[in-house]
């Protein structure tokens, strides 16, 4: 049996484990202020060719979404999604424990559109209603979005300008980030994001770490973030931890260049399948790859391969996703054109 | 100027304040501990035929929603509400920011219906992707619903069980209460409400107080309720303005009595005004009137009656909202129906 | 039996009542967006001699504690207060429940010293170990305090210069402002509130009101109040019932007027029970009144007059309360004299 | 230089690095579904003697803390703990956050007393006043304390009858619980923790491990706790990494072996300290050390070692902590006490 369930099926890149090995019985001081960490922090900054932000390491993606959303919103504000949002859906209510709302806007292909949100937003000012619902005080976007599509550098800039306009932060889920930029159709870079955002992360978890996000923000954006990460009990004791992974992870290009193994594979598996006469759902081209299948399709895919349940259609379809990783093996691909 | 806005903009009936007038400078203990409470709550489970519920007098209507879902919900569930729920829209995020989410489920009329309540839930046993997801642990409806519609016996005993069925409470919103109860076509009584939900409440802001809501909970529902009440800055130091108000509502069925007079003149409204041509957008029972209007419509309208601008439709018709209430007098409907 | 147990036993000033009865049938809109507020805010400010606030009217206390204290902090701050504050010890946790502690200070008198809050906040600045605590983000004293004492005009200047050097707001719990400002020791007035706090509020429950808390914010400092207001449970929806009772309290100076009725009573009092061999525990110079009562002259009190127990004191003697307020007839006085 | 700062310097016990490398590449399903997690599970819980309680695997203190507190207390309720108590003091908040007030009651020796809880519970039962106080809800130690002491099991099962007496939970905090076993000085197993507590858990981010603690919940004590683990950001993705970590740890004693090597270095350094004339300002049988040094015996260890600053006194003297750990070499001991 093969497995594509996720991108989160095996550890970490083994230079990752070759330092952590190495490191294990260096003493060092906790929660991140160690060296290691502040190197990583420099490299972070350099790809993104912006000396001026901060960058915070934490362990998970819900805990950065949460604690994010937390340090920027002041009580009355909720934070913008589209519906299919991962704060919106699978993170059991993160944010709304940290006392906010979720305020959801329908999707296009997983997307936020700029002038979606400029019109709702628009309501909040003049229309006295309005101050009897939760203001819209920030904008949450995946890139890749929960659906492997990305965002065009336009349409990027578009919802930038609308932030802009209305002075609330715009933040990128950059949980699976490397898969995005690391595909063909990408125009957008992390010098890009870190011009038009005003906090995104780097997601180690998915793209090559035991665990880790890497946040970078604005400068001056949130002050004291450290007691807010310490609150939320996302202040790693080890932080050091994080530094290597990090610092690894972006030292050589490593962070893209696995990333790019990943979406190749995709690729290749992707246009196999078509060839093969399977149906994509969503025109992803990043690392995962949902595919319509009729219950007999989904029947032979089942013998062969683990993946994950994304959708039962009405007609009696089901939408099945598969996600290669950094550590995927081209023979595994391979074998699973082959046995589909 | 006529002015039919909302049913809120009178103080209270008369027999209130001649009441408070008398009693004001006696001295009274506080906190709702006092003997007209006790006299009223007494009154108002005598009402419910239910004399084994626990009565709270609360301020106003989020206050009450928000307090009673805190005090009902454990911090991984949330409240199914239908979309157009006033939790869900117009309560400024009170329910996220006592740490859960609103779980909205598509309206029919303003209303839930029970087979989608059942199926939503239903995800959340045997599914263990729902384990990522908030976990459903109430139900909220509005009766009359936000947009002055009804559930009919039959609709409540559904969605009751599909509550028990579940094992999760049910908890009915009567801000509109009496306005509901009053309608000729509700066969609905309090009676039932006591038997068939957790915690409902009995609107008094809306119908005759000054302010007040009346909440029923099945007992042993929530412990140290009390407590809850005065934490979420809910508890009036002198509660028995609270007591009085609703202890005069619910002597010689005082309430009902001046409910009905607002849905009979609202029915009366609504019947002149569509023999007129006017087209009514909801088919509400209840003292709401939903007018869909052309723009001209709108144009006449306007330099008669102050109203509540409900939906802008994209064919540039406009819904709006008369109310009427107990303290609507015939002749100003006499007026309306005669410059429309 | 006659009752001095608090000084929320009676309902509102006689004016009041009159001008409600006459305004009862008048519509009116509703969130205090009316002109009676309107004005009643202008005659607040006025008073205060500070037309640049903000003033918005509340129910009661423990409601306008959490509103503004969660309005002003960000999530990883609390809010100093003397270890005796209302805020850290009867209000069920309200301000925990908003996501925020409470810490507390050691109190001399019930109140707080500015140099105890100065050395108190220094160490957050520099000494790295107090990032993992929380971060104080205001100082919420009471004026007059718990125990009936006064914070001097020299004292008031010192907390507030404080709170400028580290800048942080200063609320100041105004919830018996009149019977602090009507004392003759007071040399602190609404100007000088105005001047040296962030916000305060004026307390309307127990002077004079049948509820409410006029809140005095700097303009500017809180934007959207109104939604954070509405959030919270705390937005009447017949907000003229604020406006006209606080109009009419600063109408001709009432508030002040009752207050000191209340003081002079109390003095009264005060004085009279010195004389006849009982000792006070505080020195209060306001409405209330704290005895140090040995078991046989509690023995006697019990027969005579209800009151508030505040302690029992290891030695088996108790310390009680008793306050007077606006309503407390002379002939009551004189009689609680003459029994006790 | 020799660094005894805090017992988390290193990262992991070489063993677990091995089966760290060794599975690295494995493919392997999130969240803790795994079967190493759960073998890990099924080990842990045969050491605690105890196959009917639940394991949680989460990844440090405080979150464990805030999340475990969280799941257990009902709106209204506080958590009592010491005040030296972790949760009271350096935890940024986390509980507060969580919308519960810490409820300190004095420490003796940084433990609370079975009788000083019983009477603090006893006011809430009968007693009016004490309905606007947050509620006791449960009840939080750390073993060892923070300041390196142990409850003896007599003082452990007076605490624990006293929970059972008003049926409120208890919680061990545990993140240095391998010391505290390890100690010849306790008298307490992980079996007696498993029958006097509800919930404890068993650090490993301390003692041995990159970074987990175990949490051990009676059974039935916290429905859906998997989903509450997941909202507070709490839920590792490679839930493995835990489950590894835990599994080599309860494999063969490995734990309580480790532990007791810090116990015996730390009473080895004790000693030798003692000899020379350092006096100790808590007795901590433990892996910690608590020394009282005048400003020269400061001078002179700063010269030689990094240690942790607790508290400078009044009198000029300070309170430091040097801790061992499982990675600390004999050595290193030696070397210490030889310059010291």
């Amino acid at each position: 049996m093969l497995h594509f369930d996720c991108d989160y099926m095996e550890g970490a890149h083994p230079l990752i484990l070759e330092r952590l090995v190495e490191h294990n019985m260096v003493k060092t001081i906790g929660y991140g202020c160690d060296d290691i960490c502040a190197e990583a922090r420099r490299k972070v900054l350099e790809a993104c060719g912006n000396p001026d932000s901060e960058v915070h390491f934490l362990v998970g993606g819900t805990q950065t979404n949460s604690t994010v959303i937390k340090a920027l919103l002041r009580p009355h504000e909720g934070v913008i999604a589209a519906s299919t949002g991962h704060i919106a859906v699978h993170e059991s209510g993160a944010i709304e424990a940290s006392g906010h709302k979720v305020l959801t806007l329908p999707h296009r292909n997983g997307k936020l559109v700029a002038t979606d949100i400029d019109h709702y937003i628009e309501h909040f000012y003049g229309d006295e209603s309005f101050e009897h619902m939760v203001f819209p005080g920030m904008v949450y976007i995946s890139l890749p979005t929960e659906y492997g599509t990305l965002y065009s550098l336009a349409e990027l800039e578009a919802i930038s300008e609308v932030c802009r306009k209305w002075q609330i932060p715009l933040f990128v889920d950059g949980a699976r980030l490397g898969y995005g930029l690391a595909s063909e159709e990408c125009d957008v870079t992390l010098a890009d994001l870190a011009r038009l955002c005003d906090v995104f992360y780097i997601g180690g978890t998915k793209v090559g770490a035991l665990f880790g996000e890497a946040v970078v923000i604005r400068k001056g954006l949130v002050p004291r973030m450290f007691t807010i990460i310490k609150q939320q009990g996302a202040l790693l004791a080890k932080g050091w931890l994080l530094g290597l992974q990090f610092d690894t992870l972006f030292t050589d290009g490593l962070y893209l260049k696995i990333a790019a193994h990943a979406v190749a594979e995709a690729k290749r598996l992707r246009e196999a399948l078509e060839a093969k006469g399977y149906r994509n759902y969503y025109l992803s081209p990043t690392n995962q790859i949902f595919l319509l299948l009729t219950p007999e399709e989904l029947e032979r895919v089942k013998q062969v391969v683990t993946y994950t349940e994304w959708e039962r259609l009405d007609d009696g379809q089901t939408v099945i996703r598969l996600a290669t990783s950094w550590a995927t093996r081209k023979e595994e691909i391979d074998l699973l054109i082959e046995k589909l």
